[in-house]
């Protein structure tokens, strides 16, 4: 069983624990923060990268792209039944829209969001800056326009089949939801894209998270938010 | 023959070239600039991504992850022979170096200096921010510090052969370099490493690159800089 050492609200450690999940593998978590560079971590990564995964308890696999082309080369049960397609156009779909999220949505929201809020907090540098949160809510809606006009027309957000892609911006939504970032109702489309996410059974170890001192907000957990 | 819709200096593009240029596809280059949103980028998407590639002159494989996978499955002439490693440990630190370069090295150096030598110049904005030139100067000379640490003791970024990850930061410096922003004497490692890389016949190309009112730096083009 590999150990993940990992930060809850970070979308690139949600994005591995869910393909673990959706492939059946139950990791040991280990909460570490690698804004205060916990010294479990830097012991292993004097960078202080998560995710970090543990093969055998022993060799390090560190990073976003690291740690996601080892479980899909090591525990997807076939190519075929992965979550990046063996099909030439729609894998070229697929690592558009991941780079979207990974690249786009997470300099233009997300990571804001998460520095302003969380990595403040544990540094002990006051409260998030309003005018960085608005930026982001504004970028973020913006976002969700371009999802939704997506999702109109295909069922998942590279095309037919549910790929990484889908994992990526749930993992991204997810962790802004907990914070109580995204409004559900205004992108049907998106939001019944991610009840369907939500409601698979990778997806139920995340929703029981908790941060210390940080309840989620109201639809965080909820199926039917 | 491919077609790539590329900015010379743009470090993804540069990066794609190079791998296109080791497999010995000659793609036609047209000149686009993302910053400016040029028609016949936006033509094709909407979003201004760049690389874009067009494979047979028609379907559009777009942004940094699709075009880079694209090239390593249909160009590569064996996964034995392609610049993703096949042994899983080495694998693993060619992607952690993939992500260090394309993720950190871009964030706190090479976007900065793009956006404000030429992303600024192509809208009109006016001159660079000094401040943002002298975080991002100090930035490289750390990073610089950290690859020829890494150097001293492989003869490649992730081991003993060549990867995708020696491209990726081959890129990055080639397009600091052509704007003077590297000082090559500091760390032999990283000069001599870099020597070898340009010497190889992918990076003839981009060597004879000029950016029209910008000559490039003096040690751009010479092999023995």
């Amino acid at each position: 069983m590999p150990t993940l050492l990992q930060h809850r609200l970070d979308p690139s450690c949600r994005l591995v624990r869910l393909m673990l999940g959706e492939y059946g593998v139950d990791p040991k978590l280990e909460d570490v923060s690698h804004w205060k560079r916990d010294a479990r971590l830097v012991d292993i990564d004097p960078a202080a990268t998560v995710p970090l995964l543990l093969e055998d308890g022993t060799r390090a696999v560190i990073g976003p792209s690291a740690v996601m082309h080892h479980i899909e080369a090591q525990h997807a049960p076939s190519q075929v039944a992965g979550l990046i397609p063996v099909d030439i156009a729609t894998r070229a779909e697929m690592w558009r829209m991941y780079d979207w999220v990974m690249l786009r949505l997470n300099d233009e929201v997300t990571r804001y969001v998460l520095e302003e809020k969380i990595g403040k907090r544990e540094l002990g540098q006051g409260s998030p800056d309003p005018s960085a949160l608005r930026a982001a809510k504004a970028n973020l809606s913006e976002h969700m326009q371009y999802f939704a006009y997506l999702l109109a027309t295909r069922r998942w957000l590279a095309g037919p089949d549910l790929t990484l892609a889908d994992f990526a911006l749930a993992a991204h939504l997810s962790a802004l939801d907990y914070l109580g970032d995204v409004s559900w109702d205004v992108h049907e489309e998106v939001k019944s894209w991610f009840a369907r996410l939500k409601s698979r059974p990778a997806f139920r170890p995340l929703l029981s998270d908790r941060v210390i001192h940080m309840p989620p907000s109201r639809t965080y957990a909820d199926l039917d938010f």
